[in-house]
């Protein structure tokens, strides 16, 4: 495991929010060892910082309640959703309280009129598209995990269709948030649009819970669509499948979904999943709208696949086999675990204008392979935003140093083709000294709004920014 | 006019700042009063109230120069583009230094693989649309006013066809800007997308000039669709025109433009751009796609107006009967004030959750009727966001607080309906208190963001926030 950074802790304090935590939430706090080492877990290769006890708050009031006990102690205060961020959101590098959302899982109201429902933070994607199924609606953002709403909205989330759809960002009406000194906040009302101050709720999507802590989103929905239609191509080249993607996304074609697996990828999968694709880089899309007009959408890809050598291009409308391919899709994570078993998977998550697309997902696998790293690419390349999943043996010294200049490295060569560190996953604790690189000066005034919403740095302290 | 609130002038601080850049700047800083004056004027019914002086740079280190001697002396900046906003945005209540960015209007780079563009901020819109014409490339964001780029990101603008293309917010991709101090930030990348830090983009984008002073901007593209459709329907009644709007977004048809005429606008229409309308409400439709998704569209769209009684639908691809009925539309503003010549045109601008549209626009046109004041109606109706163009003898001191009663009125009824006292005009100094009506605590948070990044107050000061 990488050491996480770890910051001064306030034992005094912590004692005493503890003490009158508990005294006045019960057994709705828990202070052992196992649950707050659960609670510093995530799908992470960075160190366990477990908090010193984590609330289950059932209500914005709580959770208010909870922040002015920490605020008045000095005490930080971690917000927690499912576990699976990828850099070290949880950690509590100088103990404190977790607020564990998922007890605020209610779906609150659906305006189906209105395209929008208001949710607990705590409501996962899955469960609220369960819920919205019989409505005729959906909530797009699908960033593979089933992940808590508060959480996907705190990183910024994205996935396989923001494409079409856009991020969190695009998709989150309004916001409740309970502030660094326990006021409580709505940053919009429900109107699709407003002119009005301050964008109150963009600031606080993706900010990973350092400005404060979610307890209510207004989510955009969309209807589920007449019909879905999906395709799959195989390219001989990275190069012509990222070149097909390009003239895609520029003929304006609105696909819905335009992934790239690497040849690697394909043989994980095709492992895992008993699939039979070429062993060469593959474009599995998506499709939505009318009848015709899904086929007249895979059917411009079909002939933009050509130009490029694309071959073996199939798509079918059919749920079934749609299901299939995109289930093996959703289960690369485990697919590529598989290609070296025993091993820890590393995700990288730059993201470049699609221009250079092609050209750094080349550079990846180039320096992978040249440093002996097996390290298959999947990417959201419709958005030049892909991942290469490092598969290391933790216990080796050498392999953990070269995941850490690999990342460093790939990090690097996205800034420098005016792309970003990362595309979806967020800063965290991992890439606080890539932001300072990517975006230099600005996180100064990025600092300057912290200290102001939160003076005394209690709000999941030590992520985002070097403070 | 309407009494605009003055603040306390720091009389030496402004005669020393505009002194030094005199002797740095000659002849790009203009202090005679006609220039002044011209520069304090807005389309708006708020007093003008005049800079101390106006100052022309042609750089971004210019405007950093000008920044930092204003910093130095604790003198106002107010950013200026086309003047064409309509809540006293450039207004000097404090008096201080204009900053016209008109000389700033060079298309930096045009990056069509990425579709994006780099444009210094006094670009107009039509000016970036014919110089991308023949690239087969637009910018989508069309309100109305041939407006700089640069004012727009400021106030967050949109218009026609937000409705398919978002606003600026969703439309700006990365920023520059000049920082109270001086400092110049770049807020993002080029990637399409990023979950890196705090979105200093959104924080900006209708900042409205209070927060920082845009220098460059860095904006999403589209490809010109391969085929355009224009469609009009009449209704019986605005509340049938707004149950078919309702249906058809509900539906997912992806309409570029859904607008709506009341039957006064439609009457005025007629007159002015001699039009032969049924002058009962009108929607006005356009459509992007396919050549064959168009039509799909627009058949789609009528099926569903004849379910709310429309009548005498026509649907046109070619493109002189679609710029006649745009062209017709875009001057609804002019033809309106033909309705009662030498009337003064005060301009509401609430939206609402779209399910509340039929009933608030319905409240509106029955209470302009009660209180005897002649108020087309036009809408952005596919977003929830209308205008009532109240027609007022400014001479007429009863007509004015008629007025005043209106837009107070509307407001509030918005605000109760979880709409916004603004859908994309912005809040500048007319529309302060019900910014407070509409997110109450909010604003506490938002002039805590904005005394971290401009302590001392000299960012368009008076604007947005009551401070």
């Amino acid at each position: 495991m990488v050491q996480a950074t770890s910051l001064p802790r306030n034992e005094t304090g912590i004692a005493a929010a503890v003490e009158t935590l508990k005294q006045r939430f019960g057994d709705q706090l828990q202070t052992g060892q196992a649950i707050c080492e659960q609670h510093g877990h995530t799908t992470t290769w960075i160190t366990n910082q477990a908090p010193d006890a984590v609330a289950f708050p059932t209500s914005t009031e709580q959770v208010a309640e909870i922040v002015k006990v920490c605020a008045e102690h000095g005490v930080p205060v971690i917000p927690y959703g499912t576990g699976t961020s990828l850099e070290g959101h949880v950690n509590a590098p100088a103990g404190g309280i977790c607020i564990d959302m998922m007890r605020m899982d209610r779906i609150i109201a659906v305006h189906a009129e209105d395209l929008d429902v208001v949710v607990q933070p705590g409501v996962t994607r899955e469960q609220l598209n369960t819920y919205l199924r019989d409505q005729g609606l959906f909530f797009p953002i699908d960033p593979g995990a089933n992940a808590s709403l508060g959480g996907m909205a705190a990183t910024r989330a994205s996935g396989t269709n923001a494409v079409r759809y856009g991020t969190m960002k695009d998709n989150v009406l309004a916001l409740e948030a309970v502030m660094a000194d326990g006021g409580v906040i709505r940053t919009a009302q429900r109107a699709r649009k407003s002119s009005a101050g301050y964008d109150m709720t963009r600031l606080l999507v993706g900010s990973e819970g350092t400005l404060g802590l979610i307890t209510e989103l207004t989510l955009k929905l969309q209807g589920i669509p007449e019909a879905v239609r999906s395709a799959r191509c195989s390219f001989r080249s990275v190069d012509d499948a990222c070149r097909a993607v390009m003239m895609t996304i520029q003929y304006g074609i609105p696909v819905a979904r335009i992934e790239l697996l690497d040849a690697l990828s394909v043989r994980a999968a095709n492992a895992y999943s008993g699939l039979d694709l070429p062993e060469t880089p593959l474009l599995l899309l998506e499709f939505h709208g009318s009848d015709a007009g899904v086929v007249e959408q895979s059917d411009m890809f079909a002939s933009i696949a050509e130009e490029f050598s694309g071959f073996d291009f199939a798509a079918t409308s059919t749920a079934e086999e749609r299901s299939k391919l995109w289930q093996a899709r959703h289960d690369m994570y485990w697919a590529s675990l598989q290609l070296r078993p025993g091993a820890k998977g590393i995700s990288t998550d730059v993201c470049v204008p699609i221009s250079r697309l092609a050209e750094c997902v080349g550079a990846a696998r180039d320096k992978a392979e040249g440093m002996g790293l097996m390290a298959p690419i999947v990417g959201h390349v419709g958005d030049g935003n892909f991942h290469a999943l490092l598969l290391i043996d933790m216990d080796s010294g050498n392999e953990r140093q070269k995941a850490d200049e690999f990342v460093g490295w790939l990090n690097d060569l996205a800034i420098s083709m005016d792309g970003t560190c990362t595309g979806e996953h967020g800063i965290g604790q991992g890439k606080r000294p890539y932001l300072q690189k990517e975006l230099g000066e600005t996180t100064r005034y990025m600092a300057a709004v912290k200290a102001a919403l939160d003076p005394d740095n209690i709000m999941n302290p030590g992520k985002i920014l070097e403070m």
